[in-house]
């Protein structure tokens, strides 16, 4: 029997580019005792902690933070790409490799000094999890943590959100990314 | 305080396109008690059930779909847009207003003979879950039910669904969409 998170994740070369090794959940969501490990796991830090809302990164971030803001009995948040929420928005431009994208949030979504946690799959270099922060920031919300199943330390990701203050939690670790 | 589940659900004039009244979940989403009780009453006609995974519909299905996985501790499996899964797919296309869309979905994540629940926000023509649908079958799973919290009774995706022999659940329905 596999024993952690990690073991359900599958790696697939050549995705979405020639060179990557794409570490892929949906392995992992698909197994009923891998998907509920990750989302036990991914709460363990807050046990006591007073959260708000759980705030997800598109896409897959939505099937964690939907698991999780249930679990918790909160509501859920999305942080979408641009152009995907019908209502009134703020808007966070972040770097990609090549270019720049931009992450969305409905401008009521949050109330000033609630305590939000975010969630999603996978941190690699920061930038959408760190468009996420500045936008919760803009609404007055305080940033309980961020947390992911994956990182991959290569791309910074993790260091980057520390130096924001961020408190990190992920389930486990890919090298070679 | 508001009673039912439609009444989280907000309307927004002319997304994505003019005329077009847009039923609005993420107000439901955000909402602790709207949240829990659209996931707890999706899942009340099939108590007792054995579902074996949970497929989701790409984005806001993600989100209902990641709750009720986890509420049934069961494994979650995203159907997708064109391109968006790394792994080897299966591909269903089908008909938009203005031509015609693909959706997607891994070509192991469903095993012959499973039995499943497929979860989307919102039933409108039916056409994307039509699609759903048929990837699923063609995996050789037996579908339970498609659940919705919308229905837009006018635009027949219900009767669609039906003629397909699906038992359909929405939450509530909407005119004028």
């Amino acid at each position: 029997m596999k024993k952690t998170v990690k073991d359900y994740i599958r790696t697939i070369a050549d995705f979405p580019h020639e060179g990557i090794l794409f570490r892929d959940v949906t392995s992992l969501f698909a197994d009923a005792r891998g998907f509920r490990m990750a989302v036990d796991q991914l709460l363990h830090p807050y046990a006591g902690e007073r959260i708000d809302k759980v705030v997800g990164l598109e896409a897959r971030g939505f099937i964690l933070g939907g698991a999780i803001a249930h679990q918790l009995t909160k509501g859920f948040v999305p942080i979408r790409k641009k152009g995907k929420l019908p209502g009134a928005v703020i808007s966070q431009a972040y770097t990609l490799e090549y270019g720049e994208a931009v992450m969305e949030m409905h401008d009521d979504a949050l109330q000033p000094g609630e305590r939000v946690l975010i969630v999603d799959d996978l941190l690699a270099t920061g930038g959408t999890c760190e468009a996420g922060i500045r936008l919760c920031e803009r609404l007055g919300a305080e940033i309980v943590g961020c947390a992911f199943v994956v990182d991959l330390p290569e791309l910074g990701g993790r260091k980057l959100l520390e130096r924001l203050g961020m408190s990190v939690h992920v389930l486990c670790e890919f090298e070679g990314a």
